[in-house]
């Protein structure tokens, strides 16, 4: 078993960098906050003994050497990033219970025959730069480096440049890599394994997504004096889409899901009739014809119901995955090492995305959950016990330990 | 007459301060452009032989003396300051209409038994600083200085340090002025003139307006990994409540206007759950019964509307008036000037909020207006010709020359 207290000693510690207003975080992708916490990831990686390299996405790798250090490493790996206002688990567990994996190995004096790679993977919240998984998303060869570069956040700065600024930009080229399998461990985010009263989600599947930027542009009128049949209310689109998105969503229960989280109005003055409404959809399912229907259906009835509100409605697609399935085996070799070590576990599908999704492009991948308290996560005030914590690292540590043969 | 190149010029000098990004003005209240434009106008005023005054709340007075200074002096005022993305006459045309008023007076040669006092009122706009008319207001007496002091904008930078700031912070108490009669000029903001061809309208009546500032709140959630039933989405109750101000102003056509225009939505995040939005409802009639009703049913409906969607509701009113009914003599003697130029009119309600309107409740006050280009206003686009804007000018001077006693 890992020293979970250690483990949870450094959560805390991590958590102290870029806090919240609420008791949680805002370590923002590419902010100084991101390359603080990097820091101190570094020099704890460094002090268990690992060597770190960056690549060109600003992908962070740390190597415990195997016995057999040609073999391809197993890989364990989340993000240390956070939402503006998010947790202190969402990414962070993943990659502490990566660091705390190796330490615990290095405490039992046990070696591995292959290398086991430690990996924070950049800009994974996709708040600041869409998509979402930027970083593991160009690793794994769906996302052009040269588009993610391009990415700014709402001041218009470029992914590219603050990655430079903030002086994590590597040099290895993102993908150039061998992976064996690779592991990631995260908070479940949703209720069910808490409500089940279960310790360990197998990850066998996830949701695909599609993040839809829509703009409905209508016109900027005085609100008093302009008739209300002349008007072109654009914030009038926002709403009637917003209905739409949830009846759409609303008609595959439970297999769906759908809101928007994201509007910008202007020019946002309690006088003037809302001129242009940005937005964007978030549609979720694990079924890939049910999350093709949604995005259809949306986008087949939006441009008339702008239309007939006198406005215009233009849309574009920041963010997308189709729904993975993680690798059998090692969906399997989890369910073992759960079973092995006595903790309840069942079958789960990941509701959000994940760093796992991409990578499991290229290499077996599969992902561990641990529950958290009401499902709440996105929210600073997202909350896991430490003995979730430590008994999700455990399977981990088991998992990786039997792939990366003792 | 007046001299129409010349107010068209000063009209277009004034446009260089603050420029927007689509050919008109972002001026706001108190800030660095306000200040500047502020300088030009005093330039221009004392090279007009007016001297200024200052009162508490930034508002500018220039006094031209009469052969009676112990007479009540005539008024002739608007505002300099814009919308985020205002128009070039918007207030500006009433304030420069005023300083022509005097330089055409100058030229004549003729001496008023009145003094005129011209005047730029301080934030009039309200996108800043809400409520609008603020400045008139407090001198009005209708709004606590205390209370306007301490509104502040969305950085939290409050009125009364601004003020200070931008070095326009007077030592006069708000009020504290005996006013003979007050004229204000302004475009129309609306369809009405040019629809008929109507050169000049004069203002019998104004519409009155809450602002009811909403809060929704309900849960920051991940918006994947949430099930549709768990949530307490806020983004839905901005979309219902923005539909039912439509329906009940629709209710009330033609004699009653609502929207929202200022939307603020927290945290913000494609893959958050709206948690709370902040949002401003525009209700407007120029029938008390009305307005008020209007007001009522949405206070009725709206908390049960969001308690529906497991989010709670609470709202406070950040601005208000009542209809305005302007003072009967001045409206004629408006008539009359507009008949002896030959300058077709009509009477008018006006549709938004002016200064005049507070100013009405403590002196005979009147408004003319002229019209603009399709309606439009509280846009860059907002457009007028010289001729419109010198016709209201010459039926203004008519009337303060008639009114300040020649
Ligand atoms: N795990 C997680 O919250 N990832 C962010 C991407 C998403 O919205 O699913
Ligand atoms: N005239 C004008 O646009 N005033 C601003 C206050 C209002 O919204 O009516």
């Amino acid at each position: 078993k890992v020293d979970g207290d250690r483990l949870w000693d450094s959560l805390m510690e991590m958590a102290k960098i870029g806090p919240g207003i609420a008791g949680g975080n805002n370590r923002q992708a590419l902010t100084d906050e991101d390359a603080e916490g990097r820091r101190l990831f570094q020099h704890w990686c460094e002090e268990a003994g690992m060597a770190m390299t960056v690549d060109q996405m600003g992908n962070m790798f740390f190597r415990h050497e195997g016995t057999h250090p040609d073999l391809d490493p197993v890989y364990i790996g989340s993000h240390l990033d956070t939402q503006p206002t998010g947790g202190k688990y969402d990414g962070v567990l993943g990659v502490l219970a990566g660091l705390e994996v190796i330490r615990s190995i290095r405490d039992l004096g046990v070696r591995t025959r292959r290398p086991i790679v430690v990996t924070n993977w950049t800009n994974e919240e996709g708040t600041r730069f869409a998509p979402a998984m930027l970083a593991s998303g160009v690793f794994a060869g769906v996302i052009e480096q040269d588009f993610a570069y391009a990415r700014h956040d709402a001041k218009g700065k470029t992914f590219g440049d603050e990655l430079e600024r903030i002086g994590w930009k590597g040099s290895e080229k993102p993908g150039d890599r061998k992976i064996h399998a690779m592991f990631e461990y995260h908070i479940e985010q949703g209720p069910i394994l808490e409500a089940d009263g279960v310790q360990i989600g197998v990850v066998t599947h996830g949701q695909g997504l599609r993040w839809i930027e829509c703009t409905v542009t209508g016109k900027g009128q005085h609100t008093g004096s302009t008739p209300m049949r002349m008007r072109r209310n654009a914030g009038r689109g926002l709403a009637q889409l917003t209905e739409l998105v949830h009846e759409i969503a609303m008609k595959h229960q439970p297999a769906a899901v759908g809101a928007i989280g994201h509007i910008d109005v202007y020019p946002n003055s309690r006088n003037i009739i809302a001129e242009k409404v940005v937005f964007t959809v978030d549609f979720r399912s694990h079924l890939l014809p049910v999350l093709l229907a949604m995005v259809e259906e949306f986008n087949a009835r939006a441009p008339a119901i702008c239309s007939d509100l006198g406005c215009e409605f233009s849309a574009e697609v920041v963010g997308q995955f189709d729904p993975p399935a993680f690798d059998a085996a090692l969906v399997e070799r989890v369910r073992s090492a759960a079973d092995r070590l006595g903790y309840s576990r069942m079958d789960i599908v990941s509701g959000a995305g994940h760093d796992a999704c991409w990578v499991n492009k290229v290499a077996p991948t599969v992902m561990i959950m641990c529950p958290c308290v009401d499902g709440l996560s996105h929210n600073e005030a997202e909350e896991i016990s430490p003995e979730w914590a430590s008994s999700g690292a455990d399977v981990l540590l088991h998992a990786v330990l039997e792939t990366a043969e003792i």
